[in-house]
């Protein structure tokens, strides 16, 4: 079985879960703590960064939109209509787009500040960056996430979907990034009902339910996290 | 015919005016500043950043990321074994991990740094984040590229080009953004000569030619730039 390198609240990693889950496709997963850097793990991403995935009879397959592309390459085809990287041209920049939009920009901009602050400088030692959370940084992270979601209200009152009227990596990139900072309950949901609704359609699937079940030592998720109903 | 907005010294647009060039495809040159976050410019990408490729036909493809996919989709096949993302499932995992690589690990470590201080602070107004630069941004970004220096001359010691036994998307990545920095004069081409090696073949090639020619007012290129034997 392939083997998934990742961390619970890393939002690459669970975008590539989504991603699996949706595809058929199982996983042994192994939780990697990136900021120990451990030697075999460097010798399988050398930028020694979560997800990587490891299958027989292929060199290891490291980041999340590497693997996205492999994923699609070697399964989209089967998937059919219900594939995440639609066929035409003009829905592949789009779906890119968006994924690139959440996998980076909103990473940059709201999850990464976030889970480093509150989870990973938990487990960090001091040496190597752990210690208090900079509020500064938590401060940042919360005032740019509401733009973000005004973003997905404003493209879901166009579209079914985020990239266009079928589930996409779009979706399955934006909502793993929204989930951590759920988690942490981080997520102004009042400010924006269509955006909520969006959310609301994704976690529902069943391919979510790992990640509702998930917790991490000594942060308890937030109470309406792994409600459908929230 | 298309048109790519870009910014001379912007590392994602010479990478994707390299790739065009390999592929014989031309593009109409738009310089964008994106610090001015027009709104026509927003409207091509509502991510605010270049570059931007617009064709006939097709909505507007934003990022290089983006735009690389893209033309290999439409273009790539087309090129047969000088194709800039191989074919094989193994070569294209290893491509894809190097193009990233630089165009998200050398330009938040090096790049970014660099040409945000040193060039694009020159043109930005004040209250958009214009002045004087910030030493220790640039600091960091001549500390950092000494090991990126190093790990291009150590796959140079193993493989012909940075992902395997040719050319691919992953050396003009990699060449863009050594290019802007070396522009700059900051690349330390002693610590390695293998890396200097690897740069000087890509280099010389015709599509690098155009990114040599260029120069951007105020801020002279460093006198061994444009030397093709420096």
């Amino acid at each position: 079985m392939a083997i998934l390198y990742h961390h619970p609240l890393c939002p690459h990693s669970r975008f590539v879960r989504l991603a699996m889950s949706e595809y058929g496709l199982e996983a042994d997963l192994v939780e990697e703590k990136v900021w120990e850097r451990r030697a075999p793990f460097l010798a399988l991403n050398p930028a020694g960064a979560t997800p990587v995935l490891v299958e027989a009879s292929m060199p290891s397959v490291p980041g999340a939109d590497v693997i996205a592309e492999y994923l699609d390459e070697t399964r989209g085809l089967a998937l059919g209509d219900r594939r995440l990287l639609p066929e035409s041209p003009r829905e592949r920049v789009e779906t890119r787009r968006l994924t690139d939009w959440f996998n980076r920009k909103f990473f940059d901009e709201v999850s990464s500040h976030l889970v480093m602050e509150k989870i990973y400088k938990r487990f960090m030692p001091t040496n190597l960056g752990g210690g208090a959370p900079e509020m500064a940084a938590i401060r940042a992270g919360r005032a740019n996430i509401r733009y973000h979601l005004k973003y997905v209200g404003y493209l879901i009152r166009q579209r079914k979907w985020l990239a266009g009227d079928r589930l996409t990596y779009a979706d399955l990139a934006a909502a793993a990034h929204f989930s951590v900072v759920d988690y942490l309950g981080d997520v102004p949901w009042d400010e924006d009902e269509t955006a909520r609704g969006w959310y609301a359609r994704v976690k529902s699937r069943p391919s979510f339910r790992p990640l509702l079940a998930e917790s991490v030592p000594g942060t308890a998720a937030a109470p309406h996290y792994a409600d459908l109903d929230f």
